[in-house]
């Protein structure tokens, strides 16, 4: 880690984040809610979904493109699915909505799958999925990403996003299990990350029109994202967009707006998230102590040449918010210029004020 | 494709695989069940995975292995999920149970996820989310594979199966979408038919545990499947073994019997099948006649030089299916002989018998 980077508590975060979205007419409710997701994001190490994503918000919600009074409400439901329209607010608060009407159905159902349309991009996806965590449930997020990046395999026309999709599973004594993937070998905001910070990408994220590897990501237009596992990527992308996207009457394919070139046009961005109970299916105690099993056994396999450890998907990402929450969450110096220069044009205090446990949200703004 | 190879009707690989399970003591009516799914799965071009499983099933229940008058019975259900007990019948059995009472719940509900225990092999992934299809529904299927051959990234030991999952979309004129993957680069099912017809693997199929790619299919002991996208594809394997194993209180990780090596153990597969009724979300004529336009938007890609054209997942599946109906099924030499011994040890007619259109069915046994 460079040592420029400083270090920010995450209630830091959130306050500044809270701030700069009321101060674009976001209301305080929401405005905290978002704040509270993204700055959950950062202290999971989802670094170019949380934070780093301030500044495209509140330009789009400057140019009109997201809706700030929006009526999220339920329209279809059985006991165990709905379809949520969003209303065009930040997708953040339509996936909250979401969650928590499919953790309230799969709590007497057993499972429930809720589908949202008429979102936006809504952060990192493990998010979604780890809000069914404490209410010993498996949660399953997915969306249609906010950009095509992907051809379908074979292809050079990018008609599929990254579409990410992540799994969130309890346990009892180890890291929950929290798998967080683009379909694509790298996901855009990592490129984005990378450009930022003047960094090459290795061979097999990008490839050029002509099939040869692009590995500077300032060049990120001259060529299109590499799925994993081939066709197989490409069709999970593809799936999951259909999922995601098609089946909730949301964007997909050629109605993708691509939210980094367009502020203004509605993304109808589609999203799911299947939460599952696991007392339905057995005794969730036995459950996620039987995960721990498995889990220890997979730490305990012999390595190949050179690899220290086998690690778990979240194990990471749970050892970061940990030293995080203790040391606080590293902001990368590029980043903390840019919202410095956010701060100025909102007229709100920056991000090092909040820092000294100030709250901007107890004093009248100026 | 050689020339050698033979061709079959639907008809009479399924009227043989019925007689085989009848003479080695599986009733009637469920040795039709599953003739008709092991001969759906050939009729789809899933060579590995329909009538050259049927030498290892036959031999698994003459050894006992398998339960052939099972009480398969739903053990936990709600208005949205099920779980079933397989009472250790083949996996065929259980699993067209699981996926009609996944079909009747999702009629109600608009979504059903089943799990299953105590269940075996149940052939290809995608004739069981297929099975969703006519009932305008989407269907997605998933399994805790029958052997590990998967270690945990960065790991040599095989704690984790190719574990599967497939997924089947309804059009309205475009073959369904069905994308039918393992989590690893290649399914061991592949890796079999490449050693018995003699063929070379390519090299990002296996390692060897010095990390060395391995290619002779005859080696396989010699080292481990490798996953999809690296530590992604490790990580859906673990995730879908966790919930179509671990979920269903069914075999994962270590407790996972290799079916290949061993052929009495119960071994508790575990397999679950969600169905989702796309009219609880919207309109399905709508939604089908969407999924074309997606589907004619990928094919209609410009390619990569040397590519003639981009394919959808489930279409070349969809071609072969349409030829096989046709012309009949290929079956290459090396099974047929294989074929033949089993008729033989059984006392049943040979393969080419009832493609002339008999059926032994209608006739006493000899």
């Amino acid at each position: 880690m460079p040592d420029a980077e400083l270090r920010y508590t995450a209630k830091a975060l959130e306050t500044f984040i809270g701030q700069a979205f009321e101060a674009v007419g976001v209301p305080s409710n929401d405005a905290t809610i978002v704040a509270k997701i993204m700055a959950d994001i950062d202290l999971g190490g989802g670094s170019g979904h949380g934070i780093f994503r301030l500044p495209q918000y509140i330009q789009r919600i400057k140019a009109g493109g997201i809706n700030v009074t929006p009526n999220i409400q339920i329209e279809r439901e059985t006991d165990a699915m709905a379809m949520v329209n969003g209303d065009n607010a930040l997708g953040h608060l339509v996936m909250r909505l979401a969650t928590d009407t499919a953790i309230a159905k799969a709590k007497k159902q057993g499972i429930a799958w809720v589908g949202v349309h008429h979102s936006n991009h809504a952060g990192a996806a493990s998010v979604y999925a780890r809000m069914a965590l404490k209410h010993d449930m498996i949660g399953i997020y997915s969306a249609v990403g906010s950009a095509n990046h992907l051809p379908p395999w074979g292809g050079i026309e990018m008609l599929l996003s990254t579409n990410p999709i992540a799994f969130a599973i309890p346990t009892d004594q180890e890291p929950p299990i929290v798998l967080d993937m683009a379909t694509t070998v790298a996901a855009y905001g990592k490129v984005k990350t990378a450009a930022q910070r003047g960094e090459t990408m290795p061979e097999g994220w990008m490839m050029d029109f002509e099939g040869k590897p692009l590995t500077d990501p300032n060049k990120s237009n001259e060529g299109f994202l590499l799925p994993i596992g081939g066709y197989k990527g490409y069709g999970l992308a593809l799936i999951l967009g259909l999922l995601a996207g098609t089946l909730n009457g949301a964007a997909m394919g050629k109605d993708v707006v691509d939210f980094n070139a367009d502020d203004t046009t509605e993304t109808n961005t589609g999203q799911f998230i299947i939460a599952i109970s696991v007392d339905a299916f057995g005794d969730a105690k036995a459950f996620k102590k039987q995960v721990d099993t498995v889990a220890r056994q997979m730490k305990a396999s012999p390595t190949l040449p050179g690899v220290d450890q086998v690690h778990l998907p979240g194990e990471q990402s749970d050892a970061k918010r940990k030293d995080y929450i203790e040391s606080g969450i590293p902001v990368h110096p590029e980043l903390l210029q840019v919202l410095h220069k956010l701060a100025d044009d909102l007229g709100i205090k920056p991000l090092n004020w909040f820092q000294s446990g100030n709250d901007a949200r107890n004093l009248e703004l100026p």
